[in-house]
């Protein structure tokens, strides 16, 4: 029986959302460079995201699909205080930075509205863009970046955007709360893979829910 | 548009049926042994299977489920000629067999009604069961073993049973014309995983349809 009273929720919660992977477990694609930004083919694992009304609304297109895939692209983004992110995800850029001139995929306004924390290994001074995003390089680690992540986010949740390898990272130290998968219903064969080597029924995590969406399967991933 | 007449399917075809996977891509457990037929929390993957009519006529325990996970319950014994299974898949029993004394896990009408091949290094006699049954053990290898399911099943198709490493040696050579995985919301974090190391997109293969079931999500993949 449950108990009643009010469920304890963190106050701030680190979170994956929207997250997509396909059938073999790869979050991104082979030869990640400005042409494929997520690698070879890693566009087809987003299949289900770009017919939504979420993503359609985000790049000017229009209205899109309001099904069950676009109930989970609007709730990837409900109550994100802040951000976290790889150096690969925010761009193709290797090694210390050559000067300031990658402003990101996104163009002046990115889809965050909120600080992003990238984490680099070179360090970098904030770049304050339009529609509330700030980038902040954080050179001290995943630890680091959360901590200012959630001191940012102000009581709200932190969202780690990816990729893979950031994940993981936040994964084996099971700092992660809640990850929301969406699995597409793709074989990459090859790429950045999620699960490889990651023993997360060990780290404590479980599927709590799973809902069949119009273009993928998605899976809530808790804390047991 | 479709060009009307006969679709041309092969003859015969070699495939995987309702072979369950956990999300990290795991189709059986660690330390298999006949305490865990299907290695340690294996049986959670086939959670989608028990409560199906299906099952429950198998193992003679009156009405099931008849929803989307009974239907490909149904479909995977549709028109099966023959199996193929590998050694660990029929017993615990490793190395040179002691005796004739192990006779599979199913008591003495197992549920395959067919010709069965066994894969294993050391000959063993027929052995005939009841309910049209009969194991045969091949000791030269999986194109052997194909060849003669193929014979034995007189034109209807040849089914692998498993375990994931016999799947594999015929995705590895490109003969398994179709499979059919459900997908089972589990994270089993070790065990025998299906896809690591193996590029089935490089093999030719691409995942056709996929449908929601009650417990688990249906993915059938052919060759493209």
């Amino acid at each position: 029986m449950k108990r009643l009273g009010r469920v304890e929720e963190p106050m701030s919660k680190l979170k994956v959302a929207a997250f997509s992977i396909s059938l073999d477990g790869f979050g991104a694609g082979v030869e990640q460079d400005l042409k494929n930004p997520l690698g070879v083919r890693g566009q087809e694992l987003h299949s289900w995201f770009f017919p939504t009304e979420t993503f359609k609304k985000m790049t000017g297109q229009g209205s899109g699909s309001v099904g069950v895939d676009n109930d989970f692209a609007v709730k990837s983004f409900e109550n994100v205080g802040a951000w976290i992110m790889g150096r690969n995800m925010f761009g193709p850029v290797r090694g210390p930075w050559p000067d300031d001139s990658w402003k990101g995929w996104w163009g002046d306004t990115p889809p965050y509205h909120a600080p992003v924390f990238v984490l680099t290994h070179y360090p970098r001074p904030d770049l304050v863009m339009e529609g509330g995003t700030t980038f902040h390089f954080v050179t001290d680690g995943p630890e680091a970046a959360l901590a200012r992540a959630k001191d940012a986010a102000r009581g709200k949740d932190v969202r780690i955007g990816g990729g893979v390898s950031v994940i993981r990272q936040y994964l084996e130290s099971s700092r992660i709360d809640e990850m929301h998968l969406a699995v597409s219903p793709v074989l990459l064969g090859e790429g950045e893979n999620l699960f490889a080597g990651l023993d997360l029924h060990k780290l404590g995590y479980a599927p709590s829910t799973t809902a069949p969406g119009e273009g993928a399967l998605h899976v809530m991933i808790r804390r047991r």
